[in-house]
């Protein structure tokens, strides 16, 4: 997420991009074994970092809600930065399972953990992620900050769950849709952001809520704003293979707006494109140089984008992005708050 | 693990019981989701639910590090209780993780979680359970507790990972071996006896060192056992399917010996017959019945029985329960005491 800075919030964002490193370097410095072994699957975690979404929710967040008066320090301590690296090496750790694949699945893929080590290496390497994020989350002797953790991480757990569950399901309502994205992306973001808030050495136990509102909205934007990207994005900006939430069943916001406003006749067509998508390798019947399953995945995006169901789901976002920085309003004015909003507005955006 | 008790122990195995009880009904309730998805799927793990070896490492070691003088007590607080909980939460979620499987194993196996649901729910499932029982380890509110645990989970991980990165090393020596099991078994249930013995309201320091010792001890001796009834137990009374380790390219004590003290003739044999044994399915050539992978399983059962290297196996596990049984040394004699020399000693009598 590269933001444009000028002028007075340029000091908020070299301080931001100071802490950032900081984080980096701890991330790869809790993970070093005794064991070459390890240290060389663990390697395989650099071709997953990107963002940086979280800790920077966590280190702007700080920023944000304990602004220095006088502009001689930014009130982020050692805890954020901690915390920071913590809530990162859990996000890697879920990205690192969820391409954890069925066997139908991982003769179609080449670049995951799991293409490269087998499904096994993968899993060690997630559990390897999220213990050290454990054990370094309780290294700040604060158990109320673990508790949180552990119940960030349930709750993704959960929404993992929930999402599974409704694979092929395509009668998946909006409501069940929103549910599994809040719970998957949005109870980590939104603790993100209240952690920030929370982990000041005099606690702002006050702006605890409103961070955790504000997260949790960017979060759920940030995730619809995602499965856009997946429909209808191009696949070298993106950089990774498109159409994947169809293949694997799931229904994402402009589909589900889609299969329940058009007819029948319309309803049947497009179901007839997805139910079978993640049930075709590539290699299958290639017409033209483009096998079935990526002729019907262009098809699927061309519908959509002429719908009005894409606008739908743009608006959606833009609502949430909206209510995220109406939470800040609590927060005093501060270059911080600002960088937070802009951060918000970034989401909407993205092209990868 | 069954125990045959009479007199006066039978009154501290009663306590054991009912110990043990509530750790289960912890162990349940702990676990409940408002999710029906959530709970549905976590009924599976108790098909894993077994001897409850960990959970009564933690409490009798509780009880046999500050037995109660006048026998009004058992000196287990709910701390112990908790974290029995929290190792055997552990533990399931390292079973569930282990029947991940790849691509070729999957047509073989049948009864697993990932057979039932699939990899990915296997894996969420697992996350499920290590993520709360941080979660339950940080409600102690004991900061130092939930680092040990988050170790022992960090030393479990990266002994799998030893164990993947070994995996089709025909070559494994029984340094590498005891390696790979000190940290993926035996720092769990070191640690397993170690909080037994520190999570007493006025904690008992200077048994914590020996009670790792102890529990490492047996945990090592645990495993070396597990691997030889993997190689050469009764299908039924094990209760899984044998000659697992050599379908996923792993050697065990038995083999480690036998190759390395055999001429080249039959190391060379003994090879050929083990090397493919995880390529085959069962289904492909059966002979009178019985695959090719089968009679060669069964073949490796005979040479190995024949051989010195079961009667070596069998002695180093019968040394390293005395090792485990002298560290017991220092503690006061106690019913709690002969309990735990007894469950060392169940280790070498165990057929399943």
């Amino acid at each position: 997420m590269t933001l444009l800075v000028a002028g007075q919030d340029r000091w908020v964002h070299e301080r931001l991009s100071a802490s950032l490193a900081e984080v980096e370097g701890r991330f790869t410095a809790e993970l070093v074994s005794d064991l070459a072994c390890v240290n060389d699957l663990v390697t395989h975690v650099e071709r997953y970092r990107g963002k940086m979404l979280r800790p920077m929710l966590v280190l702007v967040s700080g920023m944000a809600t304990a602004p220095a008066a006088d502009g001689a320090g930014d009130n982020v301590v050692d805890a954020h930065r901690i915390i920071a690296t913590v809530v990162e090496m859990v996000h890697m750790a879920t990205l690192v399972h969820d391409d954890i694949l069925d066997e139908a699945e991982v003769r179609r893929q080449g670049t995951t953990v799991n293409a490269l080590n087998g499904n096994e290496a993968a899993v060690m390497l997630g559990d390897y992620l999220i213990s050290h994020a454990y054990h370094l989350c309780s290294s700040l002797d604060r158990p109320r900050i673990s508790r949180m953790i552990a119940d960030a991480t349930n709750t993704v757990c959960e929404g993992e769950l929930l999402q599974l569950a409704n694979r092929n399901n395509w009668d998946l309502d909006e409501a069940t849709y929103f549910e599994i994205i809040r719970r998957k992306t949005a109870s980590l973001t939104g603790g993100c952001c209240q952690l920030g808030a929370i982990l000041h050495e005099e606690p702002s136990e006050q702006f605890g809520d409103a961070m955790y509102t504000f997260g949790e909205k960017v979060g759920t934007a940030f995730q619809v704003v995602d499965d856009l990207l997946d429909l209808i994005g191009e696949e070298k900006t993106v950089g990774k293979s498109l159409g994947r939430d169809l293949a694997k069943g799931k229904l994402t916001l402009p589909l589900i707006h889609y299969l329940s406003n058009v007819d029948a006749a319309r309803r049947t067509h497009m179901l007839a494109l997805i139910r079978n998508i993640g049930g075709e390798p590539d290699t299958v019947a290639p017409v033209n140089g483009t096998s079935t399953r990526l002729a019907r995945v262009a098809e699927v995006r061309q519908i959509i984008t002429a719908s009005n169901s894409m606008a739908y789901a743009g608006q959606r976002a833009h609502r949430l992005i909206d209510d995220a920085k109406k939470a800040l309003e609590v927060l005093p004015e501060s270059p911080a708050r600002t960088l937070l909003a802009d951060m918000a507005d970034a989401v909407l955006t993205r092209r990868n």
